[in-house]
């Protein structure tokens, strides 16, 4: 997938400076991820293509691992007010995927921000900078999930006055608007919250400007 | 009812030399308050009295407006994504009353310290020190829900290392164990849920120590 990049409080320069590998790791992740797809289950759009957060998770925590990434950092007892883990570290770089809606992100930023400050590490991994991937607006997706751009008016806000201090690179994932990508179609055993695979197909997926009043793009197996 | 204060970021101080009147009347509001009971709908325990939060809240609205407060801060649109509105303001003092659970703590304490840093005001009422009001958490109450001891470590763990820096005054509603004290104890249209009164009544209730693994007082109407 393509990649919408917003880095907040210096984490551009954080990274030429001490986290070049793990980030060129990430990029490379994401990159050559496929855009992930599964059938609606929403009243109207029933049965059409929208884009697949667990599907997107499987394939980014299958290539992280794989990278010598650690999952479910555990959160220390005394701070487990504000989760029981975080999903990624390598190095003294954490990873958030957040596909979910806004309170989740607002807790992610939170937590990042007390660890960072009071200098706590996740079984080993420090925290220096936080990386968050989210997907773009362009999406057809569950409803009420957050959206990359919305982040970044949320991480802005919050960052522009100091609430939150910790370098943060924000990643959108993206396409191009007309193009024509390979996809993975996911078919789950209940058509809503199932996390388990029935089918994996992989078709190529056409993307098409929607609606104008949506600004989602239409997508069509082909 | 009595009062349990944790004062965090020199709240203390900013009283004494700003905010005395204002806290003059929050406090008389809150020691004013009798104990608002209703019956638990939860099983096992059904009937019994448990604490009220919508009763609660009812009182300390009531009191507040009636002494010059002003209610529902609209929050600018730019920073609706951390809520609607705020609970209370008066001068540059905002207050929030939180009964439901953590995350909507830290949801106050996130947007109360960005209007903080942003020199926001909300239609006119400034925001240099937050009282939050919650209950101890010896009452019986609702599953999961808030009590000041858990907010007062939640506050604790992010004031220390500077994620909150506005002042906060954190008060818990308590009473002492065993009294017997003035109590309201109001039945709603359905058990949970339900913000329609049906009765209120004006009982006296006996606080007791209930059972030691519950760290919970028993209630008995009297």
């Amino acid at each position: 997938m393509q990649l919408a990049i917003s880095d907040f409080n210096g984490a551009a320069e954080a990274i030429d400076a001490q986290f070049a590998s793990e980030w060129e790791e990430v990029q490379e992740v994401l990159t050559d991820m496929p855009l992930h797809i599964k059938a609606s289950d929403q009243a109207g759009i029933q049965g059409t293509p929208i884009f697949d957060a667990v599907g997107t998770n499987g394939s980014i925590h299958q290539e992280l691992t794989d990278r010598g990434w650690r999952d479910h950092l555990p959160i220390p007892a005394e701070y487990q007010f504000l989760g029981k883990d975080v999903d990624f570290g390598k190095g003294d770089v954490i990873l958030e995927v957040q596909f979910s809606n806004y309170p989740f992100l607002l807790n992610n930023l939170m937590r990042s921000e007390l660890f960072y400050k009071a200098g706590v590490d996740l079984d080993g991994i420090g925290v220096q900078l936080l990386v968050i991937v989210t997907k773009g607006k362009m999406w057809p997706a569950s409803q009420s999930t957050l959206y990359s751009e919305q982040a970044e008016h949320q991480i802005s806000a919050l960052a522009e006055v100091g609430v939150v201090e910790l370098p943060i690179r924000l990643v959108g994932l993206i396409e191009q608007v007309p193009s024509t990508v390979q996809s993975v179609w996911t078919t789950y055993h209940a058509a809503r919250y199932s996390r388990t695979v029935v089918e994996k197909e992989l078709p190529a997926c056409q993307i098409d400007a929607g609606a104008r009043a949506t600004s989602r793009v239409r997508l069509t197996r082909v």
